[in-house]
């Protein structure tokens, strides 16, 4: 780096400290006629430096704040501190008898997160993106016919795939905050005598709008007109979390995203085949690698199970998320995920009421603008489809729902979802999936009524938790292992 | 161990699984007529059951519930990762450069937090109750008379110990939920002009009672009567939580424990001398060895530091520590300490005023109850007193206090703190110290409502919440990093 | 499941033991009449045995031997334990300002260990063999001409890659051991007038054989014939270890793993695309979406950086694996690579001449066998090739080399490379990639020549030892941080 | 950043970077005017300093080498990875029903280490230091006569210990690197017919010369005189790595610490009382309240367990090391300790023979100085009183032992052990306990070897390490769990 004079300072001293400071060292030193010549005595110019600085900085953090940042995005979502210590290990050679044996027990167990006990998981080194990318390439061939439904942001971005990977999407649109058209489906279906139509394409829930599509629904459509097409679902925010029945649905591919119910980092897309997805990766003639089942497959046979290096560490991580997703049971898990979410609707959507109610004795200055420009909504609109895993809530018109996002993070260490697209402004998320408790959501709730406040929004504080509690208290089990 | 026929099974299969599982293995086997007779053999048996097993139980935990625990005693408290990451290390050899390096930084850096420049400090591997001992024998001799407080749990701990130190103690009673009897104190050090008294030991803060101590009117009366008397104070729940000056109160023995609100693993304790308090240690008669601070100090000249064998994982958890209290600034983190105090106790105690306005909209049911029965009371009996950094609470006395925490901890994975001693059964108490922030605190308010309607308790869900939210929504600044 | 008589055992705790056992014990307890009837009791049942085996499981390891694990595959590698820290912690949301800050930065970061400051980085969620499938159909079409050279498994697998994305491949093969014929390259480009050929995809270090190419004489060719080739480097097992210069040697793309020379868990594909590269995306048709750079490029300019769900351990893991290598210095560690290496080869291939020398003093019984059938050699076939991150040594023909492998996992915790494919059987690797050390390297030595001895080789033990020590006694540097 | 006049930065930033470097900064930013008023200001400035600096900084470490430190000292000793995840967690409430669970299941194992069944275990958060007291104030009263023998550093230590503690300590001293002499034991013990021995403190393993004692000697000499004298052993350096036999040997209080053979980091006094030495408790006058076992053994009945606070990281990390400890097999471990250490002295020791022999064909420079000068010899007189945990290697008069463990440390991140005391400077020690196998040691040796060459000792790479392989190429088991 830069020589004035008799001074080299390191290329690492130089980015370690900003150039601005290390220049002013420089001329300091410079100017005090430090004569520095050897490469010895440079170090140890340098290290007489980093000695007091080496204990001091270890621990920098962007995020830190007091306190834990409490974690309510959609994905990804608190990993567990069993499966962090499982995960904290060195790499090993995924060759030896270890990884395989790992390996094969794992994908007899990840079967039953998709109750399935036909079909053929992979576990791929990917994100959901992949997932799907995996998904359609295997079963199908560029110029298809798909049936594909436009509900949220992440059924758009699948289409979006889907028409990028060249087949032929017929696209049912709903608006954003309902769920799939399924009559639609249904005359499509039965009008496609012909068997044109190769796959249905369906996000089971939306994560950008928090709508749970009816897959039970799609089965029967299908098998009411005999119809052969291949069922694709998307169940990144809904597999661990929701109800999802693979085999007894008819499900031909599903998938999942690590960090998502299963409380993992990124890194590994889950991806399960029926046996008649497995057959259509024979005809199926898209251009495929990396993401080719095949490959799986042959090194299944071998035993070594994986064509190409996975992450060690997110199989002991899977490993210790699946003992603790069976040690609480997955119907339980299900179960939870339903009162969580519950819960959270209460809260949001009860609040008017129990503000009506407190009007009789509060000081009312806000009264009339409460009662007039209230109208906070699930950006879901009907029951039907309410998430069990995301809320959506939709923000007064006066309010920008990126600023709630915004200042959650800044003053509470609170991490909401954002409005996507469409909704972008006008609606923020509370993610209430993966490894949660009842007063984790209710701190959660607690922060969420402040930051309305922050923004403005004639909020009563305590209103929604009281609601939430009501609920909780009368529905939260014992914990299992401590009766 | 056993040899039923021709099965041996190993020690560790047997204390592996239980007796009862194994034998019933050992029986089968031996009905089936298994021979097992070579070593060899019988590894391979054990081996084959040992692959079933070990990828299913790895992390099998006791205080598995789904998500995370919320813990609310006055220590030991939550650890930030930041902390947990830095200790997560192998050991190193403490006679190396890079250990005398480290431990010279964080002596110098520990002083801070006692607010002293002149003071010096010992990082002992010991409790806090070992720093008691070490504070005691090293600077008194025994049959020396000590003026000592006796306000509730922990100092009735520290007095025992000094009356089985044979010191002769002048114990100052008060009753529990009062701070220390200051008047008493003034009287006997006016009365002793001879200068008996040797030293005044006293708890800054009783964790037992939420009782905080004035030290600065201690100092005020020894200085008034010109009194040499040693000033000894039990800091452990309040440095680095509460106003603390070791310089300017003039205190010459101060000591905490790594688990409070340095929000360390036990394992550490923190004791700081003045210079008074080290010319003391010789002609101090107290026999001691392990707690010698000689013994330190000869090892700081050396400038190795070590008599014994220090934990290296303390040492690194105590830089990260540091880094986070000097990054958040200590008076930032004093602050938040008495805003989540301030909230805890509006929380508890405004309830009432909440509820009676809520009852004049609520079915009142519970109204006549209420009203009469409730007395949800502050253990502290005056607000001079209150502690930022636990709050004692009495329940009502239908009810034991006792199975609050036994149930928040069962049903919302909550630890709160027990009563001890004389208020066993009549209060719980909430630890609000260390690495805590606003959302943590509010969660927990909202268990302990919930845990309350449990026992019967006819509290409004969410109104205590209400309360803590508006003190906070109002009180709380930025996450300065964040800005 | 069960439900023999009066018992039911719940799916976790038949999971959690084999059924084999938990059948024997649902037998004697039905047996002896055991009435299980409620819920309640029978949780009590489960957990009674629950208890007892909690604390006893948790930390039970296929890999648990006594010690550390030794890895010198040469892949996935040792992670330093500044890394594995930097790892454990919980998910973030990555929409927060935090990440994108961090990502920043990292993107610049990782520009210096390609060398090069007009690249442009991807760092895509996958393994190795997406970055292969990254770097081919973001710059090229169906049907393009492309060269590329078959000198061992992983440039056959990336051959069958190129052809399986319908690429028209002008395969040049060398014998397994020899590095690239790049006369035969010079001739096809000098009669390529047409430009034909669209890329030449070359392996910098082939990971089976220990060979490494000659990059410089690539970029001088296509420069003397003004060829517009794109020129794409599989950098896997090279780069941050063996000399690469993106810049200097005018390469398209580059592309590397994170569990290579980075020494980070598996994961992340690290791509770095020319400008010219970029410009190529314009006209290459290849279908990609999960592998689209423009997807990122797009997120680069709203500065939000992720089309996707990154991961943020690997983010972290990353920035502490860059500062290592910075503080180390780029240049010092490639160094380092070739140090260990030379001593690597010297301990193998000096050990004919040492034991030909030693067969003067000891008992002779080995030495017509050793003299006339020894022939270790090193499978890569000239110095020029020779490769400083792993080396494939031959084992004479009456010895199988996954035994070595085998052998040397199962007695000394050894983890060594297998031989792929042609020369399954026939070498073994040792890789020495990655964050290693002097000691590391000889205790890997001392233990392969202890598993040839084990296999019936006649090693003199200790005498590959001695001339790798007898090097780098010679060449090994102060550890710059402790001088 | 800088700008503008009036400028003040933070005490975080401060104390972040030098005094000297900062002081650079104000300088040229105020000579620049920069105006800097507003608090808000100011902050941006500093994070926008932060914000560059944050991601760079995280993880310096003075002991950051490339690659693993190789830790050969005698403890602290190497912590298996299993165990730092073990302890990797946050902490708890010590008086939930988890603690006392996992307490009293670890009490029950613990005496296995002991192979005592009779024996009553406390775990106290101290070091060795605080378990030798306790033990001692425990059983005895100031004045009591012991018998203690000096036979080196540790032993020294203990008993100045002792005498501090105002016993009548007579002392049987031996050369340092001779055992305890146990004929004048036995003459003493004959002679005491009056019982004024109250009891007999011995350091099984004294670390400092690796000397292991016999233990079963002092008990027949008891025996013999049927004298009632209580047996205090300091295990330090060898419980769960020697064979001990506390009830075969009728021990009445032995001791470890946690940092040894067990594997953990510093911080768990490890203690085990006969009866016999409960039955001395209520007699014995010295004053202790930290170290009293009665404030143990009230709470082990109220089945709480702790009189204060312990290590909740400590005792998950000793069920994480008891399991592997079981696993393993404590004969097992044992043996492992044997063949190391007898690896380690035929290295060091036969080294003077190989190099005579490898003279018959080497260049023979150095040779007349090698054999007139060599002399490395053990520190341990006979081998008799050879230690298994710990080897002390005497150097010869013109080397400096203290410059050999500096340069191992300097160089290849290798830690030895210093000479202590009588022999500093004299000899350096290998450790070589606790979770540590054959390849890890052969490493050091390695590097031992390399270290004695650079400071002048002429031996011949490699000799050392041949003679170790030989040794444990015949000797090491298959690793059990991977036949």
């Amino acid at each position: 780096m830069r020589k004035d004079g008799n001074l080299r300072i390191n290329q690492f001293l130089f980015d370690y400290l900003t150039y601005e400071v290390v220049s002013l060292l420089a001329e300091r030193i410079s100017s005090e006629s430090v004569k520095v010549k050897t490469g010895i005595e440079e170090l140890q110019l340098i290290n007489s430096i980093r000695i007091t600085l080496r204990f001091r900085v270890d621990k920098m953090d962007y995020v830190n704040g007091p306190g834990r940042n409490h974690l309510f995005v959609p994905g990804p979502v608190n990993i567990p501190d069993q499966v962090i210590r499982a995960m904290s290990r060195n790499n090993e050679d995924y060759r030896s008898p270890a990884i395989p044996a790992l390996t094969k027990v794992l994908l007899e167990d990840v079967k039953k997160i998709f109750k399935t006990t036909s079909g053929t998981p992979f576990l791929i080194p990917t994100t959901g993106t992949g997932a799907w990318e995996s998904a359609l390439t295997n079963t199908l061939s560029p110029g298809d016919r798909i049936v594909s439904f436009l509900i949220g942001q992440f059924s758009l971005l699948w289409i979006d795939q889907q028409q990028r990977l060249k087949f032929n999407v017929d696209v049912v649109e709903s608006d954003w905050g309902q769920g799939a058209n399924l009559d639609v489906l249904a005359s499509k279906i039965a009008e496609d005598t012909a068997h044109t139509i190769k796959a249905i394409c369906i996000v089971h829930n939306e994560t950008a709008t928090g709508v749970t599509n009816n897959l039970a629904t799609v089965r029967k459509i299908l098998d009411h007109y005999q119809h052969p097409a291949l069922f694709l679902v998307d169940g990144v925010s809904s597999i661990c979390a929701l109800d999802f029945r693979m085999d007894e649905w008819g499900v031909d591919v599903a998938l999942t995203g690590s960090q998502k119910a299963l409380s993992l980092p990124t890194g590994m897309g889950i991806v399960c085949a029926s046996p008649k997805a497995l057959e259509a990766t024979k005809t199926a003639k898209s251009v495929r690698v990396f993401f080719d089942w095949n490959d799986y497959l042959k090194f299944y046979k071998l035993g070594t199970y994986w064509p190409y290096t996975p992450s060690i560490q997110l199989l002991y991580g899977l490993r210790a998320a699946l003992d603790l997703l069976f040690e609480e049971g997955l119907d339980n898990v299900i179960a939870r995920h339903g009162r969580l979410a519950k819960a959270t609707r209460y809260n949001i959507f009860l609040t008017l009421l129990l503000f009506i109610q407190a009007c009789s004795y509060e000081s009312c200055d806000l009264f009339l603008l409460a009662v007039e420009a209230w109208g906070l909504k699930n950006c879901t609109q009907k029951e039907e489809w309410f998430s069990d895993t995301v809320t959506a809530v939709i923000v007064p018109s006066y309010i920008d729902s990126s600023e709630i996002v915004r200042r959650a993070w800044k003053r509470y260490n609170l991490s909401l979802g954002l409005g996507l697209n469409k909704v972008a402004g006008k609606v923020f998320r509370i993610g209430h999936l993966g490894n949660l408790n009842e007063l984790q959501l209710l701190g959660c709730l607690a922060g969420v009524e402040m930051v309305l406040k922050d923004v403005g929004y004639p909020v009563k504080l305590g209103s929604g938790v009281a609601a939430a509690s009501a609920f909780l208290q009368n529905s939260t089990p014992l914990i299992p292992s401590r009766i």
